[in-house]
């Protein structure tokens, strides 16, 4: 993939969801795009000329296919440097047909468009600097946000928070290379500017910084990829039947809204706003079966992977003795102060009453509920939004992209070897090189330093049209 | 379904197809359309008023979700009776994902708006007299349409072509019953104002014209539905070989086009602009087998149901004798004269020369091929386009639409119970009942004359959001 950054030829694509639909909408950007547009679109009004009309309005009239008509539209018209792509631009709001959509593609390319890149509308208003690359980044995943957490994170991030953090962090490393080599240039002279133990500091609050960003990322990367819960148990407590209560539970909510698709990912859902990526495992139990200790070493690993775990046990099987091994063996797993656990109590409809006295025992969460009956699952959907409010963004700024994440843990690298050759006393030249290469990954966040190829790898993640 | 015509209440919908796409469409239309998208809507200057706003024309804002920004939107404004429904309309055009999409859904119902039913904006349009109901009926054909020739059908029936030849035909009933009731008024003078003979001719003259329409619906059937072709042959002459291989080679054409997708049906393929839908067959032979006869039945059912017989034979194994043979059981099925035969003599590449002394027994037009190899396939490409020629759109209106087949068909019906009662005799004011008859039918067509059921069943098959 070559981008061109500079050409401003003109690029098409069907912006719409592929597909058949009502309407859809074929948009151009470039120099030309709007005459392009204009040498297929007949006006309703013979004397009115497209390529001269005002922009940010809409023009009724017919895409001609030589003599015939193909379609009749509305045309929109961006004038440079109000469009987004900051070029000219035109939009063909059309009928929805499969036919039609490609139909006037050929047609437009006939005329000199040629297809565009995945990306490469948002490519080229990165080029014109109507937003920095982060901002470019944040595009493509606020159009592929499908929970109300991934959007906030999306739109937090193309509103500028982010790249607002990454500036200033990377101007106070400008600044701090700036002191540096103006004691450089006054090497000879050997004065010493600011001296060591204050960079030292300096040093070490941007760390800080650095840090804070960097340990952002595992909200960030769990919002975004769902946050893990695994459910586990002893064999047979319920755990599957549990996941599907849930699962159909939310289901029916879900379903309320018209045209809801369910992510493909059979076992992750949205409960409030939050992707919930729930993990099933096999049952615990002690064994001296190889093949069972190898299914029992992965539900640890997955345990481990995850961030809340549901601990589903059995309440007409633990009602005396059995409840205190359990619970033993449980609470083992609980030595990692990051997780959150809940215990589900299952299969309350086969007891008399509510075991409420179990709550003596534990001093844990604790929900009873029937995954058979379907009896308060409600109340374990709540626990896990209360659970997850650890995850909530209240952090101003959350790292979210693993390529932010891998720059910002490089520049953080560069930076400990700075201070390590401060500490062991070497030249300031020397010291002034791996701070650069800090500022390089700093500003590689926001496209201030882009390569080519780093372009094509961020933009063909895009989908077609944007 | 409940379809209410004069309320004009508040719908709004997905009008792009549905899924992640760079852009999204959302749609709304009725009195206050306008208010409830500005009730969401924050424009990027804050003195202007969206409910205000001058039509035709696109403002850049935000969506607002409470306090929170949800997106960076351009609506349009579209004011009654200069928009698609001739009432009201809104358009939000936001980043294509699904969250944003149904969140904007959710905030406009809050504000008032309802999801709107399938077809509802066009059953508008059809209740504000922007279309007639035929006309609405070729919306929905002309985004299902996924050809050139669908295409047209389409478009010349939404330019009302059909609705015109429709209006004349019902015209011409009118005038008819209008003569009949006026020799009515005067019956009892005894008065016979036109000659019964002159009603007979008008009559077979109207019937004439309906005939034309009913049998053109043989062409728009066929078009609408692909062209049926047949392959048929001897076991082992290489009927799938070759079916595969015309599907291949225009797969391969199809996909030039970037993002075309292939109908689903396996083995229905658009060769120039046309569908073309392809019947494999079990092989023909003499047997005494029950079952294989079965299928041999079967074979030369779908035999009367093709347009246009691919027959194929193996050109290794009937050089000589057999050849002859196989001709004469071949030509008894060529008695059918509506159908349209290519010879396919496949096989060619284990023969040491092109057979063409072949072509002196046969006066059908033969192609030599290698299904196995993919030699000369597009020669059948062509001969089928050429010998689809008599389904071209040279008619000028062509019936394509069962409901109107099956309406022609009663008011052609009742007009030969007209002719009937008329030659028996029957007193003046019979006759007109059943002439009445067919003027119902035939305005049925274009909607002069609907009930809600016929509206709720014909907009029931549109996409939601047209």
């Amino acid at each position: 993939m070559h981008f061109d950054l500079v050409s401003g030829d003109t690029i098409c694509a069907i912006s719409t969801a592929p597909g058949m639909g009502a309407i859809a909408v074929v948009r151009l950007s470039g120099k030309d795009a709007i005459a392009v547009a204009s040498s297929i679109f007949r006006p309703a009004s013979p004397k009115f000329d497209l390529s001269g009309a005002e922009g940010h309005r809409q023009y009724f009239g017919r895409i001609m296919d030589r003599e015939e008509v193909l379609d009749e539209v509305l045309v929109s018209v961006f004038r440079a440097p109000k469009s987004y792509t900051g070029e000219n631009m035109a939009e063909i709001s059309c009928h929805g047909s499969i036919y039609i959509q490609h139909r006037i593609m050929e047609l437009l390319m006939e005329r000199g468009a040629r297809p565009a890149l995945a990306g490469e509308f948002t490519m080229r208003a990165f080029a014109n600097k109507k937003l920095d690359l982060a901002q470019a980044e944040a595009v493509a995943d606020l159009i592929a946000s499908n929970s109300k957490t991934t959007h906030q994170l999306a739109m937090k991030q193309l509103r500028g928070n982010f790249s607002e953090k990454i500036a200033q962090l990377r101007q106070k490393l400008v600044d701090f290379v700036s002191l540096i080599e103006l004691e450089l240039d006054f090497s000879e002279e050997d004065v010493e500017f600011a001296d060591r133990s204050q960079f030292q500091q300096l040093l070490s609050e941007m760390q800080g910084e650095i840090g804070r960003l960097l340990e952002s990322f595992k909200t960030g990367n769990a919002i975004k990829q769902g946050i893990p819960v695994a459910i586990i148990g002893k064999p047979n407590a319920g755990k599957s039947t549990l996941l599907n209560a849930i699962l159909n539970e939310e289901k029916a909510i879900v379903s309320e809204i018209p045209g809801t698709t369910r992510d493909a990912i059979e076992d992750t859902i949205i409960i409030g706003g939050y992707n919930f990526r729930f993990i099933d495992t096999a049952g615990l139990r002690q064994s001296d079966d190889l093949i069972e200790n190898i299914g029992i070493e992965r539900t640890y690993e997955k345990i481990r992977q995850a961030s809340i775990i549901l601990y589903v046990c059995d309440m007409s099987d633990c009602q005396g003795v059995a409840a205190e091994e359990m619970l033993e063996e449980f609470l083992h797993l609980i030595e990692d102060e990051s997780k959150h656990f809940i215990l589900v109590g299952n299969k309350i409809d086969m007891l008399d009453q509510t075991p409420d006295h179990f709550r003596d025992f534990v001093e844990l969460e604790t929900i009873f509920v029937s995954a058979k009956r379907k009896e308060n699952i409600h109340l374990i959907a709540d626990s896990l939004l209360n659970a997850v409010k650890r995850f909530a963004l209240n952090a101003d700024t959350v790292v979210s992209n693993a390529r932010h994440y891998h720059a910002l843990l490089k520049a953080s690298e560069s930076l400990a070897t700075v201070q390590q050759n401060l500490q062991s006393g070497l030249p300031t030249d020397l010291v002034a090189i791996d701070l650069k290469q800090a500022i390089f990954y700093v500003g590689s966040i926001t496209g201030e330093i882009h390569t080519e190829e780093v372009l094509g790898s961020i933009f063909s993640k895009f989908c077609i049209g944007k």
